[in-house]
């Protein structure tokens, strides 16, 4: 409160900042656009939008160039672009399978992106933080230099204090209490913030800002693998409670007396709508991992009735959840990830049946069901995005950097 | 995000307006405070606080005063305050049992409150606003005048749709699809904004402004009487969903094949945490209603087994879907109101040792449960509230009406 307070008093520099920001963001979230379409997206006067973009541009930030129109008459006007390496984002992805890695440009440009595939089960976080640094030189273009970047982003499937990024626990990994954001920022030896997040709530960052929630402003998004995790967009800004912990919707109790779950607790949601509960319908054992998933959903494309009706029956409970969440949230949409994008095209209407029937009408008649559409990426490019935030906040922050850079050279 | 980015797009006049939204949120917060709070709390020059406080004093909305500091040494700093009278919200609070409406002024000063008590029932939404309006003659001070009321707010217990004030349901009031805020407003023959909201919704801002909420940013409200609802109040801001529905937590499925609910589903948490839950536990008819309620408490109090097990009992999953939120929202608080409040000085055990077998370590470590402080005006306060918000954001809106009236007065 108090700090939302001293934004509103603006003191005209950072009046002049807000408005580099307001450019800066709008450029990119929705891409080049010309100095009319500033003015319309910010509310700038036109002479104010010359001005900023000016100082972007001598600050090597944007590019003015006369774009061709094609297929439109007249006097194609010059378009406003971000320059992609003047802020550059470096993004990790820690998955139970795999690790990946990317550098993101401004305007959401994946420059490059590198993955290696892991044998599954616990690791030790010094290997792990260890292969994420090796990792970095498996790029196309190599390591990139310190200089063009801005700030280090991680996902992580676990409960993140966002202050500091320690890892209160990760299930899937067998981390609890680890420092991760500081080993990490060691091991890289970069001076740049190291900012670590919920992979759920990052992935429903990106979802909204490039995938299935673009221009929509309340937003669950439900990922399921072996753990199920939720990210909450409301209002149009992510929601991470006090400390970084919020979205575990999956240890939600709906069937309060019903199986143990990996978190201590019983009936929670995810012990009838993780991947290990649809594979037990499916006759697997619910450790069955990875590939018996694959199993059960090439069964299911074969017309093979029991994974059929083990995916259906995974769909009514999932359903039975998302109508509570429903009910809690006035969402517009519902965002499905990982294992239930795939369980989707089978479910949605045992999906959407048992949902209906846990929601009230006013909010169930409001909201839409997809299917995630960045895939597995979209924890990554989310890290990207925090990663990237400062420099959409305050892109004057950058302005000092250029300048040194090429006195240094001059030197 | 459209419109986030506009106001980041700040044009001279709007940085005026803001600051002079940020002086008055700060004193109607926070209460009178000298001109070296002012800038402490908005981040202001001291030049810039002098020129505005100096614009608010001549529009007649604060006065400037030496304040007496009894018990400081050296001269007293003159302090700030709002004119309470000269903004006024017009406030109303449909109950199941009873109507209540307050007038309330800048700075949050209740001017006059009336009660009147009502047969339970349903009652026709014609004779409910009239009865309102009727109400008006009936504050100590009579019927306000026109010219002071800035907005009217009502607090309904249903699901609201806030674009208009259309009451989508109340199932207590047996109301559906009634367009209460029209209503109203044709009613009342005023030309200022009706706002109508949900009782709970209302609530939580009322105890984040003045009651146990104060200061703390994630919390949620949970209401209970005949039916449960919810007020969410998560990084600061009121969620409201996709079209105000949010908040209805009581229909969140946690025993899936549970009771039928009055909403159509079945296993909605309010059928087994509502009076009715508690009155069946305690022996006695669902339905009986607030006496019946009042019978168990009264029981409680002489230490009756039965009334003290079934307190504890609804205490119990009263925890469990704490549980949940507490795993969703990482909230610092809950506040429980009405029923709830009642039963927390007997089950706050038996709520903390369920709602921690239900919710993940970090989470839980960092929350706290306590019962409302505002009591049954909640919400009238809440209403009052919302009503105020258009002149806190921009108050120099009113300054042409004292000029307006006075020319009028000299014409």
């Amino acid at each position: 409160v108090k700090s939302a307070r001293v934004d509103l008093g603006q003191r005209s520099e950072t009046v002049r900042r807000a408005n580099l920001s307001a450019i800066v963001r709008t450029l990119h979230e929705d891409g080049p656009q010309s100095r009319s379409d500033l003015v319309a997206r910010t509310g700038l006067t036109r002479s104010a939008i010359r001005a900023l973009v000016g100082e972007l541009t001598s600050a090597g930030l944007a590019i003015e160039d006369r774009a061709v129109h094609l297929g439109r008459p007249g006097r194609p006007s010059p378009e406003v672009s971000l320059v992609a390496d003047a802020a550059v984002a470096v993004a990790f992805s820690i998955g139970v399978d795999s690790l990946s890695v990317a550098t993101v440009g401004l305007g959401g440009i994946v420059l490059g992106l590198a993955r290696s595939d892991r044998p599954r089960g616990h690791h030790a976080v010094d290997a792990v933080v260890g292969d994420l640094a090796a990792l970095l030189d498996c790029l196309p273009a190599g390591r990139p230099a310190e200089e063009a970047v801005v700030a280090v982003g991680v996902a992580v499937p676990g409960i993140v204090r966002s202050r500091d990024g320690l890892v209160e626990t990760a299930p899937n990994l067998g981390w609890t209490g680890v420092p991760l954001g500081a080993l990490l920022r060691s091991r890289l030896d970069w001076s740049v913030p190291v900012v670590v997040r919920n992979e759920a709530d990052l992935g429903v960052l990106a979802e909204h800002r490039r995938g299935a929630a673009v221009g929509i402003d309340d937003v669950i998004y439900v990922h399921g693998e072996v753990g199920v995790g939720g990210g909450l967009l409301l209002g149009g800004r992510p929601i991470s409670g006090a400390a970084g912990y919020a979205g575990e919707i999956g240890h939600f109790p709906i069937a309060a007396d019903g199986l143990p779950c990996r978190c201590g607790a019983s009936g929670c949601w995810e012990t009838v709508i993780g991947a290990g509960a649809l594979l037990q319908r499916a006759g697997l054992a619910r450790d069955a991992g990875a590939e018996g998933v694959d199993r059960v959903f090439a069964a299911a494309r074969a017309g093979d009735p029991l994974a059929l009706a083990a995916i259906e029956a995974t769909g009514v409970q999932l359903g039975v959840g998302l109508g509570g969440f429903i009910n809690t949230f006035n969402p517009r949409l519902v965002v499905l990830g990982g294992l239930f994008s795939r369980l989707h095209p089978y479910a949605q209407d045992a999906i959407w049946t048992s949902l209906a029937h846990h929601s009230m009408p006013a909010a169930r008649a409001l909201v839409r069901v997809a299917p995630a559409m960045l895939g597995v990426d979209a924890p990554l490019l989310g890290a990207a995005e925090v990663a990237l935030e400062p420099v959409l906040a305050d892109p004057a922050s950058r302005f000092g950097t250029r300048d040194a850079v090429v006195e240094l050279a001059s030197a």
